[in-house]
């Protein structure tokens, strides 16, 4: 027991046939025992949501050493729910998300399937990372992230995580990384977010579209910053959404 | 203007012809001009979610003094970003999610639509509440959380809540109320939550269900504490996920 590799779930919302979970594989193969359980179609936007009036259903799709692979018609979270329960003979040392096609930096936290993976991970107690890259080219270049994904993995492997906290890795699309910073979660805001069209000549049709307004964008200290000028952006992240500094202030009202 | 009412906009995930939007109407109407747009059909489990590969639509479906109703095609964070968008003249004054029927103090926060709806009116900076009955019942009384609903909801217009925190307030289904916690949340897992079924020879089929295991039964201060106690939880909630405790410690990582 104590020789066996470590064991890693990987799942993520752009679904099993995007570039950017197979890069993730490449990347992270050598550093343990990889199984995968990831959307049979891409799942992008989906949170931490689950599939509650329908079953699901999912698939072993290769079986070759070191790496297992199925695929699922549930959500990412859902993904990593079934794979705890049938797929995995022990709980696993690591959790990952990723490699996502596009930002889930700041406010977009809330909206990622792939943030659903890793705080699923978490939730159940695993140390848990997420990587995403800024772009949502399907043909975009992962191979600047490759050595920082190994290095935050092996980092993280060896020294875990505090309970009910995991890790949201963004990275810039750019050829040259800066290096990391640890960063917090940029304030901003969606804008103009819906295309509207007619359908038949009723005009209450609408695609989910939208510009993102950083609220802060001069705060050296925000994954945004980090992002915008070349770094890899670590934010810490946690799954108790308690407030706590509203506490005493909300005991005064009642 | 200054006389103006104040402007409310509810939505939630159960649906449109949930009896707990109904009743959340009942009790708040009278507090302001209230704006619906809610989900068609029923939307449980769909977090923050939101549609990203189809358009969404809406249609009007009452409009009365002071009430005007929408249902919405899409998730119930499309709801109140398309609200914002089209049908609503102003920023609102409150967003309510609610009132939920089923539980979601503790980890259920994350899987919500009923917060999915808060978290979005709380990241467009408007005070939000989430309102849950701990009931599945379809027919459930939510006639004890009237008089609290309409406390609550007061006391926000009146003081509002800080930038970035809402409020996650959950009734346990009993008759007598025993007054309200401010709580925090309460650390839990789901457990079994997958039951198999064979379909056509297939063994690999799930539907979600689960257990709840609460893993600190007896600390006061928890939300599921005083839902087990016969109290009204109010947990103050953050968006900003960022963990600031576990910062320095990652800074010395790299």
């Amino acid at each position: 027991m104590e020789n066996q590799r470590p064991l890693i779930l990987v799942s993520n919302d752009d679904g099993i046939m995007s570039k950017g979970i197979s890069e993730l594989l490449r990347f992270i193969r050598p550093m343990g025992e990889v199984v995968v359980m990831a959307p049979d179609t891409p799942r992008s936007g989906t949170s931490c949501s689950l599939t509650t009036n329908e079953p699901i259903h999912y698939t072993l799709v290769r079986k070759d050493v070191g790496l297992t692979v199925y695929k699922c018609s549930g959500t990412p979270t859902d993904c990593v729910k079934l794979a705890f329960h049938t797929v995995l003979d022990r709980k696993p040392d690591l959790v990952i998300g990723g490699i996502n096609h596009g930002d889930n930096s700041s406010v977009n936290v809330h909206y990622s399937g792939t943030m659903g993976v890793v705080m699923e991970g978490c939730l159940k107690g695993v140390p848990s990372i997420g990587f995403s890259l800024c772009s949502h080219e399907p043909n975009a270049d992962f191979e600047p992230a490759g050595t920082f994904v190994r290095d935050i993995v092996g980092r993280v492997l060896e020294k875990g995580l505090p309970p009910m906290t995991c890790l949201n890795v963004n990275f810039p699309a750019v050829k040259e990384l800066k290096g990391v910073k640890v960063c917090r979660q940029t304030r901003a805001v969606w804008e103009n977010e819906w295309e509207n069209f007619a359908h038949r000549n009723d005009t209450h049709y609408y695609w989910l579209t939208g510009e993102y307004k950083n609220l802060e964008p001069d705060d050296e200290q925000t994954d945004h910053w980090a992002l915008d000028n070349g770094y890899v952006a670590v934010t810490p992240t946690t799954v108790d959404v308690t407030a706590y500094g509203l506490m005493d202030e909300l005991k005064s009202w009642f």
